[in-house]
């Protein structure tokens, strides 16, 4: 069965992003240590290379092992992605034109329709590689029946971030919640699970898997109504 | 040289104890979860027996790697404690008498002094096995002063609970703090870190090693003053 589904990496004081963020700081200033674990493997350098053809060969640079296949694990069995405004990029209010397109450049590597969810209506925007832009207008609620609809029985990721992952928990939303436990302090910044009562919302932890540079653990939602 | 150290279990979901506490619960409902990673070592398991050598021989029960060598770390060149009211009983107020020595029965395993913070007198109590239990009224200032003299050069433990760890935090005197990360969520309780910004104290992480039943990660204090 389809699921909605979200992959994180917060630091050890619990903090999903650092403060601070910005177009250069996309995760906050010092937020970048949260995603070294992902940077170091082999799906990432490939994507990084702008290959997405996700086909892993000797020659590949990059980790392979629990790291690597965690993070490739984003990426399985996604029909459509879900991605907060301040995810999309750093550009607030009505949009001026149509020129910012994300930070991912010319052909992201989600392959597929990303429901962006922001205030102010705007023209889809089909990017190379297969990646389509949609904006939602109407809510959390309405953008997970446009993206679950476009995912055709595939999953859903909420790609984040923070704020957006936290309005899907606490609605009740999403069935599989992927931390990566990153060895970092950050200090302050946005708590990804602030005052959410995971237990009361219905969640156990499935998996606890130490890899190379994080660790994972898998929080999975039954149903409790 | 000695240091002032804690060691901690917290969940997932970053609780150092669950709600509820009580005599039956000393964790708090659910919160002995936390402490799964520690019941099934080695170490502990001599403890349980009221074996206080710590020799390991091939015969003994429970685990042995990561998880076990963390716990007996704990232990290891502890000169004194400070352990918080709450930590060493469920009494509440003026002690009515001297009958409750702890909950760790007549052979506590500190097998040294262990100072008690409490805004109440009381005599010290001296227990078998070396164990010797002190109460501090005049804050934790003073309570350290007291430990950190009986500790002789050794490192001083503050042994819990969350409410003590966090005013020691604060105060900047604590110089490596050892993190059991358990793979349970308990949604609600007391959040070991709460609103601690760990990076301006001066920690930063330096271990960070897998157990079979927990993360453990060891955040040491640079002095920054």
């Amino acid at each position: 069965m389809s699921k909605v589904k979200v992959s994180f990496s917060v630091s050890i004081d619990g903090f999903g992003a650092a403060p601070q963020q910005s177009l250069e700081n996309p995760m906050g200033v010092g937020g970048e240590a949260l995603g070294e674990w992902v940077f170091a493997t082999r799906t990432f350098q490939r994507m990084h290379g702008r290959d997405w053809t996700f086909q892993r060969t000797p020659k590949d640079g990059g980790t392979t092992g629990v790291d690597d296949d965690f993070f490739a694990r984003n990426f399985l069995n996604v029909g459509a992605w879900i991605f907060g405004r301040n995810m999309f990029g750093p550009v607030r209010g009505p949009w001026r034109d149509n020129s910012w397109k994300g930070p991912w450049g010319d052909s992201p590597p989600f392959r597929g329709p990303v429901f962006v969810l922001t205030h102010y209506p705007r023209e889809s925007i089909p990017m190379q590689g297969g990646t389509t832009f949609h904006f939602m207008t109407d809510g959390i609620h309405r953008a997970l029946e446009g993206a679950t609809a476009a995912a055709n029985g595939k999953d859903v990721c909420i790609g984040g971030g923070v704020a957006t992952v936290q309005q899907y928990l606490r609605a009740g939303l999403i069935d599989e919640l992927s931390l990566a436990i990153s060895p970092v302090l950050l200090g302050s910044g946005e708590r990804l699970l602030g005052d959410i009562d995971l237990v009361k919302l219905g969640y156990t932890c499935t998996e606890h898997v130490a890899g190379q540079r994080a660790t994972h653990v898998v929080l999975v939602r039954h149903a409790t109504y």
